[in-house]
């Protein structure tokens, strides 16, 4: 299995930087390729700008199309293509962060901002009556898994079914639905740690352990059933999950995963 | 009335663009004052890091701990202490920005994860029996409102209640009910251009006329009424909404908004 791990905390020798490096050598040792983007030390540019796009940037600036014409020339910067090709190598991402303020950490959405761009992860396949472009079950990433390895520093009871917070699924569906899945990725069922504010020295062995046991089943672990969009479920162009298909009373992003 | 307009777009002449120029003119012409934080021409640093804590960073760096401590002794970075007093100065800040890969842009996300440091925007407030610090209703910011004014390439269908993208009072919840209502502020219902991909010239003045009519009924327009946190909807400590509150069949998301 060729692992791509996706991590994002400014502190090595915080929580985070302990998961990463866990996630590297249990990979290893159990005979996987690992490489890593570990977004502060490369001093990753988050912000999408003109000079992303080189001599394709029109004037005025046009992001999805700038960035599917680079795409098509070749000529996004070297930075952008080598995640681009490290997820194309990978048969497996990680994303290692911190959940600040219910998303990822500014680094890793400029991450995902720039390396995403129009024709690679989207605008891709045909428009017809019967497809909706290649997205959500296709796209150029399929036949990859990825999965969040998140800390969150609330309680656990915060982000259930009737937290305050809402449910950790919901929060993270737009991440795991509307990025990954989006370009064909298949996602895992997240490894969420909560209470992360409170976490001590003495909790660690027990967090390692949960860790280790997730890292050896990757391969084998189903991933989220989310519905594909071009074989029959939704309505095109709208869109619109067809009536009926849901259990009775389910609304909102939990319609879109089967049962 | 005090606005403070937070825009990110990496293009003067965008659709973003205009938007944020027409809320500068239409507000001020109707006798408001209104300061900008244009994020992208301030060349606004996204990335968390030691630097924001300067001495007041500790080693390793702990990112909570390390904001609250530089934010009692006043040693957050200066660009971080402008935009504090900004928020501290309005009555009313809206955000005008693009919505990519479903949440805000990266540049975006980084005024956040910087501005809104513990002790001024999270950890306010006395735990006990009866109250969960001050949030969700309370906070620093409480008497202030605020406005999603948010781009989406996508056809509004795809983000209707059945819609494959999810809906978009869901997608939106993280930040307007997370981040916004968490310290405090009052979120007002979003204006969202959809299908802004396709948008051309002559669709511009009907646009500009529906927010002309947003931006000068701001001060009389209800606010999304999200549940307040300490004021017996909710059990302490598990932060779960009590049963019987919400009406037969509601779920997710929208268990946090009062009928």
């Amino acid at each position: 299995m060729k692992t791509l791990i996706v991590y994002a905390h400014p502190e090595p020798r915080s929580l985070n930087g302990s998961l990463k490096d866990l996630a590297v050598s249990t990979l290893e040792a159990a005979g996987h390729e690992v490489r890593i983007s570990d977004l502060y030390a490369m001093n990753w540019k988050s912000v999408v700008d003109a000079a992303d796009y080189g001599p394709d940037a029109s004037n005025p600036l046009k992001v999805a199309l700038d960035s599917g014409r680079a795409f098509d020339a070749g000529t996004l910067t070297p930075d952008v293509r080598a995640e681009q090709d490290k997820l194309l190598w990978a048969d497996m991402i990680i994303f290692q962060f911190p959940l600040w303020w219910y998303a990822m950490p500014a680094i890793l959405k400029g991450w995902v901002d720039r390396v995403f761009t129009y024709h690679f992860a989207y605008g891709v396949g045909e428009h017809s009556d019967t497809r909706y472009g290649e997205r959500f079950g296709e796209g150029t990433l399929a036949g990859r898994r990825a999965l969040l390895s998140v800390t969150v520093g609330g309680l656990e009871s915060h982000y259930a079914p009737r937290g305050i917070n809402g449910p950790i699924d919901d929060l993270l569906f737009p991440i795991q639905h509307g990025i990954l899945y989006y370009p064909g990725i298949d996602v895992l069922p997240p490894f969420v740690l909560y209470g992360t504010d409170r976490t001590t020295a003495e909790d660690y062995p027990h967090i390692a352990a949960a860790w280790r046991q997730r890292l050896l089943t990757l391969e084998s672990t189903e991933p989220i059933a989310f519905r594909r969009q071009n074989f029959g479920d939704y309505e095109i162009p709208s869109l619109h999950l067809k009536r009926g298909l849901e259990p009775v009373g389910r609304t909102g992003f939990g319609l879109h995963v089967y049962d």
